[in-house]
Protein backbone atom coordinates (compact mmCIF):
# COMPACT_ATOMS: atom_id res chain seq x y z
CA UNK A 1 0.00 0.00 0.00
CA UNK A 2 0.97 3.50 -0.16
CA UNK A 3 0.92 6.59 1.89
CA UNK A 4 0.22 8.77 -1.45
CA UNK A 5 -3.35 10.12 -2.56
CA UNK A 6 -4.83 6.85 -4.52
CA UNK A 7 -6.22 9.06 -7.16
CA UNK A 8 -5.76 8.46 -10.86
CA UNK A 9 -2.46 9.37 -12.51
CA UNK A 10 -2.21 13.39 -12.88
CA UNK A 11 -2.79 14.62 -16.11
CA UNK A 12 0.44 16.23 -17.92
CA UNK A 13 -2.43 18.75 -18.97
CA UNK A 14 -3.58 19.07 -15.71
CA UNK A 15 -0.09 20.01 -14.24
CA UNK A 16 1.04 22.11 -16.93
CA UNK A 17 -2.20 24.10 -16.17
CA UNK A 18 -1.19 25.28 -13.29
CA UNK A 19 2.36 26.01 -14.20
CA UNK A 20 2.75 28.72 -15.39
CA UNK A 21 0.66 31.62 -13.12
CA UNK A 22 1.16 34.79 -14.42
CA UNK A 23 3.78 36.62 -11.99
CA UNK A 24 2.19 37.21 -7.86
CA UNK A 25 -0.37 35.01 -8.59
CA UNK A 26 -1.32 33.20 -4.83
CA UNK A 27 -1.88 29.27 -6.33
CA UNK A 28 -5.72 28.38 -5.39
CA UNK A 29 -6.33 25.71 -3.17
CA UNK A 30 -6.88 22.96 -5.53
CA UNK A 31 -3.25 24.10 -7.56
CA UNK A 32 -1.73 23.44 -4.34
CA UNK A 33 -3.67 20.36 -3.37
CA UNK A 34 -2.34 18.84 -7.07
CA UNK A 35 0.83 20.15 -6.76
CA UNK A 36 1.45 18.50 -3.59
CA UNK A 37 0.54 15.70 -4.29
CA UNK A 38 3.32 15.13 -6.78
CA UNK A 39 6.00 16.78 -4.74
CA UNK A 40 5.07 13.79 -1.79
CA UNK A 41 5.63 11.17 -4.64
CA UNK A 42 9.37 13.19 -5.11
CA UNK A 43 10.19 13.86 -1.50
CA UNK A 44 11.22 10.31 -0.97
CA UNK A 45 15.27 9.79 -1.33
CA UNK A 46 15.09 6.38 -3.44
CA UNK A 47 12.30 7.75 -5.23
CA UNK A 48 14.64 10.63 -6.08
CA UNK A 49 17.37 8.26 -6.89
CA UNK A 50 15.35 5.92 -8.96
CA UNK A 51 14.64 9.68 -11.10
CA UNK A 52 17.70 10.07 -11.92
CA UNK A 53 18.84 6.77 -12.66
CA UNK A 54 15.63 6.61 -15.27
CA UNK A 55 16.53 10.13 -16.84
CA UNK A 56 20.61 9.12 -16.95
CA UNK A 57 19.10 6.10 -18.67
CA UNK A 58 16.81 8.16 -21.14
CA UNK A 59 19.25 8.34 -24.19
CA UNK A 60 18.53 4.33 -24.23
CA UNK A 61 15.35 4.54 -23.98
CA UNK A 62 13.26 3.11 -21.26
CA UNK A 63 14.84 1.30 -17.84
CA UNK A 64 14.22 -2.18 -16.49
CA UNK A 65 12.94 -2.70 -13.11
CA UNK A 66 16.05 -5.01 -13.75
CA UNK A 67 18.84 -3.05 -13.53
CA UNK A 68 17.42 -0.44 -10.69
CA UNK A 69 17.79 -2.84 -7.89
CA UNK A 70 21.33 -3.51 -7.64
CA UNK A 71 21.99 0.12 -7.48
CA UNK A 72 19.44 1.28 -4.99
CA UNK A 73 20.09 -1.77 -2.91
CA UNK A 74 16.52 -2.29 -2.06
CA UNK A 75 14.46 -5.21 -2.93
CA UNK A 76 12.44 -5.81 -5.90
CA UNK A 77 9.35 -5.40 -4.05
CA UNK A 78 10.25 -2.00 -2.27
CA UNK A 79 11.83 -0.68 -5.64
CA UNK A 80 8.39 -1.34 -7.57
CA UNK A 81 6.84 0.00 -5.24
CA UNK A 82 8.54 3.57 -5.32
CA UNK A 83 7.98 3.42 -9.13
CA UNK A 84 4.61 2.48 -8.83
CA UNK A 85 4.26 5.97 -6.79
CA UNK A 86 6.21 7.72 -8.81
CA UNK A 87 3.83 6.14 -12.20
CA UNK A 88 0.66 6.91 -9.43
CA UNK A 89 1.93 10.72 -9.55
CA UNK A 90 2.63 11.35 -13.33
CA UNK A 91 5.69 10.83 -13.87
CA UNK A 92 7.06 7.88 -15.09
CA UNK A 93 5.07 5.57 -17.80
CA UNK A 94 5.24 2.12 -17.30
CA UNK A 95 5.67 -1.07 -20.21
CA UNK A 96 5.28 -4.96 -19.34
CA UNK A 97 7.88 -6.67 -21.68
CA UNK A 98 7.55 -10.35 -20.80
CA UNK A 99 9.00 -10.91 -17.32
CA UNK A 100 9.76 -7.49 -16.77
CA UNK A 101 8.14 -3.93 -16.40
CA UNK A 102 10.43 -1.12 -18.17
CA UNK A 103 10.13 2.50 -17.27
CA UNK A 104 10.02 5.92 -18.79
CA UNK A 105 10.21 9.81 -17.29
CA UNK A 106 7.31 11.65 -18.82
CA UNK A 107 8.31 14.24 -21.29
CA UNK A 108 7.93 17.57 -19.50
CA UNK A 109 6.59 16.49 -16.35
CA UNK A 110 9.58 17.04 -14.00
CA UNK A 111 10.26 20.57 -15.89
CA UNK A 112 6.47 21.68 -14.97
CA UNK A 113 6.45 20.58 -11.79
CA UNK A 114 9.71 22.67 -11.51
CA UNK A 115 8.31 25.43 -13.21
CA UNK A 116 5.37 25.30 -10.55
CA UNK A 117 6.85 25.70 -7.41
CA UNK A 118 9.39 28.51 -9.21
CA UNK A 119 7.38 32.13 -8.29
CA UNK A 120 7.56 33.91 -11.24
CA UNK A 121 8.70 37.48 -10.86
CA UNK A 122 10.80 36.81 -7.92
CA UNK A 123 14.27 38.03 -8.01
CA UNK A 124 16.76 35.51 -7.31
CA UNK B 1 6.78 20.38 16.84
CA UNK B 2 7.49 19.18 13.24
CA UNK B 3 7.30 16.23 11.70
CA UNK B 4 10.06 16.76 8.96
CA UNK B 5 13.94 16.20 9.70
CA UNK B 6 15.02 18.31 12.96
CA UNK B 7 18.58 19.45 11.08
CA UNK B 8 19.64 22.97 10.67
CA UNK B 9 18.54 25.18 8.06
CA UNK B 10 20.27 23.77 4.45
CA UNK B 11 22.80 26.23 3.41
CA UNK B 12 21.18 27.42 0.31
CA UNK B 13 25.28 26.59 -0.79
CA UNK B 14 24.86 23.38 0.27
CA UNK B 15 21.47 23.28 -1.80
CA UNK B 16 22.91 24.54 -4.92
CA UNK B 17 26.42 22.15 -4.59
CA UNK B 18 23.34 19.23 -5.04
CA UNK B 19 21.35 21.34 -8.14
CA UNK B 20 24.07 20.87 -10.96
CA UNK B 21 24.62 17.40 -11.58
CA UNK B 22 25.95 17.18 -15.17
CA UNK B 23 23.68 15.71 -17.71
CA UNK B 24 23.03 11.94 -17.07
CA UNK B 25 24.67 11.80 -13.14
CA UNK B 26 22.42 9.73 -10.90
CA UNK B 27 21.81 11.38 -7.10
CA UNK B 28 23.78 10.13 -4.58
CA UNK B 29 22.32 9.49 -1.61
CA UNK B 30 23.34 12.24 0.50
CA UNK B 31 22.48 14.74 -2.01
CA UNK B 32 18.88 12.74 -2.25
CA UNK B 33 18.24 12.41 1.10
CA UNK B 34 19.01 16.68 1.05
CA UNK B 35 16.57 17.56 -1.89
CA UNK B 36 13.88 15.02 -0.41
CA UNK B 37 13.94 17.26 3.39
CA UNK B 38 13.41 19.87 1.46
CA UNK B 39 10.65 18.47 -1.46
CA UNK B 40 8.80 16.97 1.91
CA UNK B 41 9.21 20.69 3.47
CA UNK B 42 7.09 22.26 0.18
CA UNK B 43 4.70 18.59 -0.42
CA UNK B 44 1.66 20.18 1.87
CA UNK B 45 -1.07 22.18 -0.19
CA UNK B 46 -1.12 25.04 2.65
CA UNK B 47 2.79 25.31 2.25
CA UNK B 48 2.69 25.82 -1.00
CA UNK B 49 -0.10 28.32 -0.58
CA UNK B 50 2.06 30.67 1.73
CA UNK B 51 5.31 30.07 -0.36
CA UNK B 52 2.82 31.74 -3.69
CA UNK B 53 1.46 34.59 -1.35
CA UNK B 54 5.57 35.26 0.18
CA UNK B 55 6.40 35.25 -3.51
CA UNK B 56 3.38 37.50 -4.57
CA UNK B 57 4.45 40.24 -2.39
CA UNK B 58 8.20 40.05 -2.42
CA UNK B 59 7.53 43.40 -4.65
CA UNK B 60 6.34 44.98 -1.57
CA UNK B 61 9.30 43.37 1.19
CA UNK B 62 8.49 40.83 3.35
CA UNK B 63 5.28 39.54 4.56
CA UNK B 64 4.08 39.69 7.99
CA UNK B 65 2.20 36.66 9.44
CA UNK B 66 -0.84 39.02 10.21
CA UNK B 67 -1.57 38.74 6.48
CA UNK B 68 -1.54 35.47 5.86
CA UNK B 69 -3.85 34.40 8.02
CA UNK B 70 -7.46 35.16 7.05
CA UNK B 71 -6.01 34.12 3.30
CA UNK B 72 -5.24 30.21 4.39
CA UNK B 73 -8.08 30.39 6.76
CA UNK B 74 -6.17 29.07 9.22
CA UNK B 75 -5.19 29.52 12.91
CA UNK B 76 -2.61 31.70 13.70
CA UNK B 77 -0.35 28.80 15.45
CA UNK B 78 -0.92 26.16 12.49
CA UNK B 79 0.56 29.32 9.97
CA UNK B 80 3.43 29.78 12.12
CA UNK B 81 3.97 26.25 11.98
CA UNK B 82 3.90 26.00 8.31
CA UNK B 83 6.31 28.86 8.24
CA UNK B 84 8.44 27.28 10.85
CA UNK B 85 8.85 24.32 8.71
CA UNK B 86 9.61 26.26 5.45
CA UNK B 87 12.32 28.22 7.34
CA UNK B 88 13.75 25.34 9.07
CA UNK B 89 14.03 23.30 4.97
CA UNK B 90 16.27 26.87 3.89
CA UNK B 91 13.41 28.05 1.95
CA UNK B 92 12.52 31.17 4.28
CA UNK B 93 14.22 34.21 6.06
CA UNK B 94 12.58 34.98 9.47
CA UNK B 95 12.73 38.42 11.13
CA UNK B 96 10.84 39.45 14.15
CA UNK B 97 9.67 42.99 14.22
CA UNK B 98 7.85 43.95 17.62
CA UNK B 99 5.17 41.39 18.00
CA UNK B 100 4.56 40.02 14.65
CA UNK B 101 7.08 38.11 12.35
CA UNK B 102 7.92 38.76 8.64
CA UNK B 103 8.94 36.50 6.38
CA UNK B 104 10.85 36.79 3.09
CA UNK B 105 11.76 33.87 0.23
CA UNK B 106 15.49 33.24 0.01
CA UNK B 107 16.83 34.31 -2.95
CA UNK B 108 17.77 31.40 -5.42
CA UNK B 109 16.22 29.00 -2.79
CA UNK B 110 13.42 27.73 -4.50
CA UNK B 111 14.99 27.97 -8.17
CA UNK B 112 17.66 25.81 -6.59
CA UNK B 113 15.42 22.89 -6.09
CA UNK B 114 13.57 23.16 -9.14
CA UNK B 115 16.91 22.36 -10.88
CA UNK B 116 17.85 19.52 -9.04
CA UNK B 117 14.41 18.27 -9.89
CA UNK B 118 14.85 18.83 -13.55
CA UNK B 119 17.11 16.32 -14.77
CA UNK B 120 19.92 17.54 -17.06
CA UNK B 121 19.72 16.30 -20.76
CA UNK B 122 16.21 14.70 -20.79
CA UNK B 123 14.45 15.56 -23.68
CA UNK B 124 10.98 17.41 -22.76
Amino acid sequence: MTTTRARPALPLTDLAACCSPPPGRVLDPAEADRLAGVLKALAEPNRLRLVSMIAANAVGGATCVCDLIEPLGLSQPTVSHHLKVLTDAGLLTREQRGKWAYFSLIPGALAAVAAAITPAGVPE
